[in-house]
């Protein structure tokens, strides 16, 4: 394996995170040391990992991949992570189940195969398990020693369980007036649970301001200074369905946009597997999927717009609800020149296709995977997706989560304990 | 593979049940073809699976294992289950994550290997989609076409979802006056949810009534007339542990106890392991885990009985407060004979366990999770269970079904959106 060492910009050591090269600007090409740093010094766009993979053997990665443990690790060679990464205390997310979803594809008309790859299936059932994992190593490189983040849920409990599994201090931040079940779930790790006046931007800048100060010296924001490592925990969901359908890309992939980070970092995945030659080189075609309460770049995608415009989300997919994506131009891009498209769908559809899901696949999909399913029936019957085709569906979290979406879902009848109360009740 | 095809008991048509020759009474011996039947028509002792693995190389079955998938079907030769399961459909539960628990190690003063078995990560999210799916397939092979079961909570979850994916009609029977998020987790899946005016005794008790009907014909109630088969899915566990250790038996195990089905078939498992010859054969030390609130096992253990005094469930263990166990007494038999030992901790002890394994390893687990910790913790204390030897800790379910037990944990600190204000606090 191509292991780099390269000085790290603020601790003066070296760094190993295997075959992460250097950090790159996606917009100018500009190239720092790897270093806990996310933007360009030069032209201030996003900085993402530029890789040395040049020294692979195709079947050789292949075979030393099938041969790697039940989780992401197996991919440890592709990502920005020490080759014994598996050894090291964290939560081993991902190798989820790519559900073949027989039942939902007979009632959306699907013919050539329909997935749904399931990731409340991680540690804590959602796939932020994935970009935590990598953003975990990245600080143990630069010597961090407490874990950060800014969120509204997910993230924050996926930071805390990490932390505490890695021996890391942690101190998540999350707008004040959360609901109980988040707080409990954020608070359960035992890390400092700070919760801030004010809503989720006054959140984010408050972290932005902890980082240039010395109190937040030796942290590690996750999705902040720690972004570009974060963010490549996305490409496993790619690396896994391509390898789960025996190294094969699919027709046609449906993801749900928040930051439109994963759906980004999901192209980049599949990309790299098509250039180191782990899977033939075909067309496929990447779809976005939002609730039409937080839809900036579906809208902009359908006006033929380059730029999204922010807007102010509601809806009840709140762990999609980023009203301003920083990568939405990038989401455009890709939609369109893999032949996709971005939708989407009403919270009511949202709920119908939580409960679509849950009926036929017994999957119970968090708001979030409501979307996906969604937009991927409105699609079908629209006639942009192709139903002949391999398609495959993110759920990226677990309804246990948001319970409240779908709270009106009950008991279909109630009976005393007896026979004629039964038959009365037409149950028989 | 030894398979058997026996006339079932009912249908006049044949079953393969794969190894599964014959049910056998645990009291008598008593043996009759597999069948829906969970009790003896001589003794009324409860019947069990008896297996033909005669045929069985131990070498080659260990290698047929290891290639097979990574759910509890890699362990079809050893299960009630025909030889094709994996490509039925079904939740294909199972291969959970083993955690090397350092962390709650060294908390413990264990130095002899401390392991988590955290089944939080099944499908639905306890160790219930391990037994359901034994379920599944024996209803399957009777021609039932409706899943059913009594439940507080897991198990509906568990059956709603199995049914769903296998193309079963559903119908589930709960207390009408069960919390709102264990209704909607339950009712989710789209079966007939049917709220019973009486406590979980009615429920029984009209279950029972119901599979005696014409009514319920047709139907597999997964822990009444599918026990037999439902139970062995416990044994996954076991062979689980076993091999995630490299093939090695562990030294002393904590595992929860509600009816005991769980641990009596994890003793059982164990023994197959060693008579197959794919452990080797050393002592093995079984203890049982109980909440104060529904401890009749624990009493009867530390008091001497044999017998167990049935009680009235009182605790926030509620996956576990079955008060009058129905193996019970097997339980006693085999802590007494392996050596091991039942115990019981005070809810508070229940509690601060979920928060220990959470801050320590990062997994969030339910009551029963915190039951099994709190257990082991008392139990080194005590001296009863040897920290010098490995040992293994399981955790059946996840927390976010018991949040209301962890409620009190929350916001460490609340500040305004500025660094005087964080530092005021404390945090920097």
């Amino acid at each position: 394996m191509a292991v780099q060492t390269v000085a790290s910009s603020t601790s003066g050591s070296t760094v190993d995170l295997g075959p992460a090269a250097a950090l790159s600007c996606r917009e100018c090409g500009h190239r720092v040391p790897l270093g806990p740093v996310f933007a360009c010094e030069e032209c201030f766009g996003p900085l993402e990992i530029a890789y040395d993979f040049s020294a692979y053997d195709t079947e050789e990665l292949r075979k030393r991949i099938e041969a790697g443990p039940a989780n992401i690790w197996r991919y440890a060679p592709l990502l920005p992570v020490p080759a014994d990464v598996a050894g090291k205390p964290n939560l081993n997310p991902g190798w989820t189940k790519l559900v073949k979803a027989d039942n939902l594809a007979r009632e959306l008309g699907v013919t050539g195969g329909l997935y749904v790859k399931d990731d409340s299936g991680n540690p804590t059932h959602s796939f932020k398990d994935r970009v935590v994992a990598q953003a975990l190593e990245a600080a143990r490189a630069f010597g961090f020693t407490t874990l950060s983040c800014s969120s509204t849920g997910n993230l924050a409990g996926a930071v805390g369980a990490a932390a505490a599994r890695a021996g890391f201090r942690s101190c998540v931040f999350i707008p004040h007036d959360l609901e109980q079940g988040k707080v409990v779930m954020a608070a359960i790790y035992g890390g400092e649970l700070v919760g801030i006046e004010g809503n989720y931007d006054d959140v984010n800048r408050f972290c932005s301001e902890l980082i240039g100060d010395p109190a937040g010296e030796g942290w590690g924001f996750v999705n902040v200074n720690l972004r570009p490592y974060y963010a490549e925990g996305s490409k496993t969901l790619a690396y896994e369905v391509c390898e789960q359908l025996g190294w094969r890309l699919p027709d046609q992939i449906v993801v749900p946009i928040a930051s439109g980070s994963q759906l980004t970092k999901i192209d980049k995945g599949l990309q790299e597997l098509i250039k180191l030659g782990l899977v033939e080189d075909k067309p496929y075609k990447i779809f976005g999927a939002q609730a039409e309460g937080c839809s900036p770049v579906s809208t902009a995608f359908k006006a033929g717009h380059d730029v999204v415009r922010p807007q102010k989300p509601d809806t009840i997919a709140k762990s999609l609800a980023i009203g301003n994506p920083a990568d939405g131009p990038y989401v455009l891009d890709i939609a369109r020149r893999t032949g996709g498209a971005v939708e989407d769908v009403t919270d009511e559809q949202v709920v119908d296709a939580i409960k679509l899901l849950a009926r036929t696949e017994g999957i119970f999909a968090e708001t979030a995977g409501g979307v996906t399913v969604g937009v991927t029936r409105k699609l079908i019957e629209s006639g942009v997706l192709d139903p002949t085709k391999t398609t495959v569906v993110l759920n990226t979290g677990d309804g246990l989560k948001t319970l409240d979406a779908v709270a009106g879902t009950g008991l279909t009848a109630t009976i005393r304990p007896n026979l004629e109360s039964f038959r009365e009740a037409g149950l028989a």
